[in-house]
């Protein structure tokens, strides 16, 4: 028995109440990439209240929450798959399903994990529950772009086949639809929040290949014609993560490759609505949960700044230094407010999102990626 | 010291670990009107897990939650504003705060609660934690519609004068916004999922108004004219909730007035765009969560009915009796399944919404509105 268990029987014994009771809708967790170890942070206490540990490789670590917001699944470089509880803090199981895992994502119905790789390449699905290997879809190709939709499916892309798969998982053995022609090698994908468009981006092309899954057969379509035609302008120190999309009031945003700017698209049509000039070349363009506000962080040496634009005008509205290395941001659910990892300060900010105040610093080892547990409750995360 | 904690308290020291513990992300109350009682279920193990009891008149009851998924704020139709703990299952203040209280909201920051009231009119605003009346709004007018919007503020409109009102509460003293020109008599109003966009439904009127509220200054825009034309076809057994109004794949769809009907909508310019038959009169027309389908119920004596109508065809494609009085129906928050209440078959059906599979039966006493959890995590419900 831990102390900290010892420690709640006590008050629990002693209060005649559930004490150790702990509401899970307002947790989360942090990566602390360079100890392999997770913070568990509460958003209503603007507080840490506990380290997870013995993660392995959590370089460009991900991710996900089980649909009662207790378990997450955290998908490591090193190939590591593990499976952590955030009420009693610890990894419950760990399993090393590959070589180099790049993301994963849990089924509508809670029940699968997937998870893709570079090496070997393909993607695994396993039992959320034990983490057994259920089924192994090699694909013999490195997977990107890896989304859950509904109807126990997932979506993915292959690298070296310019191919875009869904995998249904409804029956006992996958079946799996293959559509061609999704271009050359695709890097990465996200799907709406709607999960009825895929949108993949490619190293290879000069546009972007979008899929309508609400269609019987989805077939590839070409969107953004001339996207990367910028890509020679300016070095390009880290490519736009396209989770960094964001929608905001009917248009998304998006970081322009290789520019100091971002551009507004129509949700509906794809085609350019507008542009912003920004501090730097953007990484992550991030809407505030209701779209009324974009907030932008950059690539190196300009990470130590953040602008806000304001999604009515397209003007920077507010900008401002957090501190050296800025790499993510997660707004509270209802977006309030806006937690951010400051790697090189150790620290993680909390801002309020109306009035710019910062509320709280919170100490954490060279903090990445933010994760509430709202997640769970999100399609195609 | 109740059995419940003891047995807890004995748990935890025995098997050192935190047995007590439970994630609130799966949790939902169910409103037991004829009992004054609440039904606490769990998603994941599709059961009801513990009944909170003493919560006065619950007909036409809502609730809100905190951030944290812990506390459900419930407001009675004898204007008793209660607060419960859905961990220790078990109410923990309550106040009556009114004569005829209508619905409430819970701000952005879970600071403050408001109230709206019928009897005697006005807004009233609690603290969050302690339920102490912080300001009394009087308004001289039945009040509806009230919602929270970003910023530490709410919106509703009176009954009486016609007009709609914005409470900002981020300053000591709240800052009242009156826009008049809403119209006759607002009956209930609903604001979009990002903030955006507040309508009310006017029972003086032919038409509805919309606010754009990321204007600096809203202004009341006459929509859907013509919308009750048709009011004198059939006889209103039932009033459609506006919050019947679901978004799906870039339009509404609501329920048609007195007509066997519900209307598309588009979302961005309030052009119809096309209608579908029902079943009867629809009182509640709702998007599953990624908005492919949407589920819609009927007025007595045809609320023993299901239709399913696709997004994208606009087709009915199953139809189905749950049984009698279906209520109120609320969906996972991924949308794999619904919950239904069936008041007069005392029961709570669950189904899969991709094989429309019923998936169990859960025991209630007259259940009325389902409220899961995730609904913390939203704006302006």
């Amino acid at each position: 028995m831990t102390i900290r268990t010892t420690a709640a029987a006590l008050a629990l014994a002693l209060m005649g109440t559930g004490a150790f009771s702990q509401a899970t809708g307002d947790l989360g967790l942090v990566v602390e990439r360079a100890d392999g170890a997770l913070l568990v942070v509460d958003q209503s206490d603007r507080a840490s209240i506990g380290r997870i540990e013995g993660l392995g490789d959590l370089s460009h670590a991900s991710l996900v929450y089980s649909p009662d917001q207790r378990f997450a699944y955290v998908f490591g470089r090193d190939g590591g798959l593990t499976k952590v509880d955030i009420l009693e803090q610890k990894v419950v199981n760990r399993v090393i399903q590959g070589g180099n895992s790049i993301g994963g994502a849990i089924s509508d119905d809670g029940r699968f994990v997937a998870v893709s790789n570079y090496e070997p390449g393909g993607v695994k699905i396993f039992d959320a529950d034990t983490l057994d290997l259920l089924h192994d879809i090699p694909a013999e190709s490195k997977t990107v772009g890896l989304v859950d939709i509904p109807g126990t499916r997932f979506v993915f892309s292959l690298w070296d086949k310019g191919e875009t798969w869904i995998v249904d998982l409804s029956e006992a053995e996958p079946e799996i639809t293959k559509i061609e022609g999704t271009g050359t090698n695709p890097y990465d994908a996200l799907v709406t929040g709607d999960g009825r468009t895929y949108i993949a981006g490619l190293f290879g092309e000069d546009h972007l290949t979008a899929f309508d899954l609400w269609q019987d057969n989805p077939e590839a379509q070409a969107i953004l014609d001339g996207y990367s035609a910028g890509r020679e302008g300016l070095p390009v120190y880290k490519m736009p993560h396209l989770e960094g999309w964001a929608l905001a009031g009917g248009e998304f945003v998006l970081p322009a490759v290789g520019q100091h700017e971002v551009l507004w698209v129509d949700a509906k049509t794809f085609e350019q609505t507008g542009k912003t000039e920004t501090h730097g070349q953007p990484i992550f363009a991030m809407a505030r949960p209701d779209g009324r506000q974009v907030w932008v962080n950059f690539a190196h040496p300009l990470n130590d700044t953040i602008q806000v634009i304001d999604t009515v005008t397209k003007e920077i509205i507010h900008e401002f230094k957090p501190g050296p290395g800025v790499l993510h941001m997660e707004f509270t659910p209802r977006g309030r407010e806006v937690w951010m990892s400051v790697r090189d300060a150790d620290k993680i900010m909390v801002y309020d999102t109306q009035t710019f105040e910062k509320l709280r610093e919170i100490d954490a080892r060279s903090p990445s990626g933010i994760f509430f547990t709202a997640r769970a409750h999100k399609l195609g995360l």
